[in-house]
């Protein structure tokens, strides 16, 4: 068996975990729906309304760098996620950056018509794209196909594929590097959502040469709800994007309240309005917990806790229908794992009334997201514990825990 | 001479001024570029941080009522804007907001090819609608005229007329119910900024018929830097809104995650992404300090401070060059005053320098805002004081202060 406590001991990351404000006897395994807060964060963010906002006013906007905070923090992230200074900018949320990336991407290839998507991207991403097409009227069309045929369906109609790297059910993980090099053969631009990749694993934008990149502030990134995503433009393109939505954010001089618009130079003209100043401040202190830290060592850890909670999921739940419905090789699959149970909705009730949080999508898939910087792992030997006496026991069988009355 | 304390002592708002945090010897005359930090909206926000997302953490989405947030806080400043219940949501910011109104107001005039605005408006607006305009290639065409001339410029041409009711530099206001019934006659739609009305004086956008309006939280409504904005669909138009920018959040089912949009209902539809939570947390508390209060008292005492702030000015900065470049009429002014003088920036660190913050915007207007919740007539008068200081000592003629360095 497993010698857990030895694990432990030997993780690198362990002391990471006094950074982060767990709730006593909370086992969090929905880091990949929204991160918990930091010391750090809360410290942060208190300083950002009392200190900047209280005392300095308007003033703060050059004395406490809200300006150069959107640029600043994407920095932050790019370096997460192999991009150069200069190439990532806070912003917004998600699906506003798929809207600014997707459009103007579409520019770019003025004589295609396809964005080629798949089946496994998170919806508000297929939605995004619906309606500026829709909106565009120029003849384009979304073509959705499954994850696994998303290579052969690459052909000279497609101007975007616009894929996310992880499935948000399954886990599942693209090939970056070969489905974008595929892309670019066929004269296609890449685009990718790394909502559940940032700050979860090593990405390499700049390697696999990806176009256009968006992403989430508050899964692995631990910025808190609604804190700003995140956009990537790959520095050679960076010239020849015209936002769609042009705002004074991304104006070359925002004070001189010129009546013409002139994008700044650089990844800054994919801004648009005034930044949402204390949740940035939240996000950057949020970042710290990456300090020092190598992405390297965090996949490390996330695959040792997710083949751990594999291994003690199969072992102690055995013979009460769960299926692992994420790939079984943790080099195709992200910080993730999800097993399907026809009463999925309320074991994972009955396991969040017990501590252990993780959540579900519809129709029967239980998700337990592994965050290597607050996790070990004997959190995740009992997390599996837990599920397993919820099985036994038949936990789940309670009226309030059958009955889907919330929203997430 | 004006009996300045026995006008304070009959102000009916005076009490209000114990719910903000202003700095101590500071006299903020800038709540219409920030609005200061309030004591409710500081305790709300460190609750919302340690309570919500550090103990809810993921099941603040429903217990916390963080998904229902944007509406709540909508329909809260909707009541001071002439807006019903379900016409209003907080959203983004003011420039994104601009591009979803004026997106979804132009489809619904496919044959018409005009955006007329005015060169008062606000230069984000134009921008955002330039960048719409190239964007669809539809042979839009963005008409900029100036304020006085756009009841002659409507004509059947107009899809959209869109307009900032207070002139940001100027305070000059426009007639909202006259321009709007003027672009109904020729079949325009009418679509309203209210940055710097909203929190300010009295609105009716159900009495004007306005068809679209956008607003700012972090102006008059105090919302903090970077707050939540607003936006208003009447709601007669809702049910023919497709939003151009099409999110999960605007969904009618976001967590089915079905693959095909189908918009929500009302104006929920006009949402896109995850809303910043926290950030709406520190609006809504800020939203406080309006409870009880009539916008017709605010009205009343913002016209009384900016008056008595003109004739003191005049009074005591006589013979120094200042030009009044607000309107003289209060019935045509928002609630701000301006003067231009030759040396306006250097004047205006002179007086920041001296607590008295207000602001400047190129080519030589100062800015003086007036938000009747914590200014008293006391402080107007002593800022005017201040400013007859500095001219009287030419204490704007030093380096530091003649030197534009500050972005802002």
């Amino acid at each position: 068996m497993t010698d857990i406590a030895a694990l432990d001991r030997a993780d690198p990351l362990a002391a990471k975990r006094a950074e982060f404000l767990i709730p006593e006897g909370v086992i969090y395994l929905d880091g990949n729906s929204l991160g918990p807060l930091t010391k750090g964060a809360q410290a942060r963010i208190a300083s950002a309304v009392a200190d900047e906002w209280g005392e300095m006013l308007i003033r703060g906007w050059n004395d406490a760098g809200w300006f150069t905070a959107p640029g600043r923090v994407g920095d932050r992230i790019g370096a997460l996620i192999g991009a150069p200074p200069g190439s990532v900018t806070a912003a917004d949320n998600t699906s506003i950056n798929v809207f600014k990336c997707l459009s103007a991407a579409l520019a770019m290839r003025p004589d295609r018509k396809v964005v080629l998507s798949d089946s496994g991207n998170f919806p508000t991403d297929l939605y995004i794209a619906e309606g500026l097409i829709a909106g565009l009227g120029g003849g384009h069309r979304l073509k959705t196909v499954a994850p696994e045929e998303v290579a052969d369906a690459l052909d000279e109609d497609v101007a975007v594929m616009m894929l996310t790297e992880v499935d948000y059910r399954t886990g599942r993980r693209h090939d970056m590097a070969g489905l974008t090099r595929r892309a670019h053969e066929v004269g296609a631009l890449a685009m990718w959502d790394l909502a559940h990749s940032a700050g979860a694993f090593e990405v390499d934008l700049t390697g696999a040469g990806a176009d256009f990149a968006v992403g989430c502030g508050y899964k692995y990134l631990n910025g808190g709800p609604g804190a700003p995503a995140f956009l990537y433009v790959r520095p050679e393109r960076q010239a020849r994007v015209r936002p769609l939505i042009s705002g004074w954010m991304g104006h070359e001089a925002p004070f001189a309240f010129d009546p013409d618009y002139r994008p700044l130079e650089g990844i800054g003209r994919m801004r648009v309005g005034t930044p949402p100043v204390i949740s940035l401040k939240g996000l950057d202190a949020a970042l710290d917990v990456f300090d020092g830290v190598e992405m390297a060592a965090i996949r490390a850890k996330s695959i040792s806790l997710s083949e751990l909670f594999i291994a003690e999921v199969e072992r102690r739940c055995a013979g009460h229908g769960l299926r692992l419905v994420s790939p079984r090789d943790p080099a195709v699959r992200g910080s993730q794992v999800s097993f399907a149970h026809e009463q999925g909705y309320a074991a994972m009730q009955a396991l969040i009334a017990r501590g252990v949080i993780g959540d579900f999508r519809a129709p029967d898939v239980m998700r337990f997201g592994f965050a290597p910087l607050y996790l070990s792992h004997a959190d995740v030997a009992a997390a599996a514990g837990v599920l397993a006496e919820v099985l036994d026991g038949r936990l789940w069988d309670r009226p309030e825990y059958l009955t889907r009355s919330d929203v997430t």
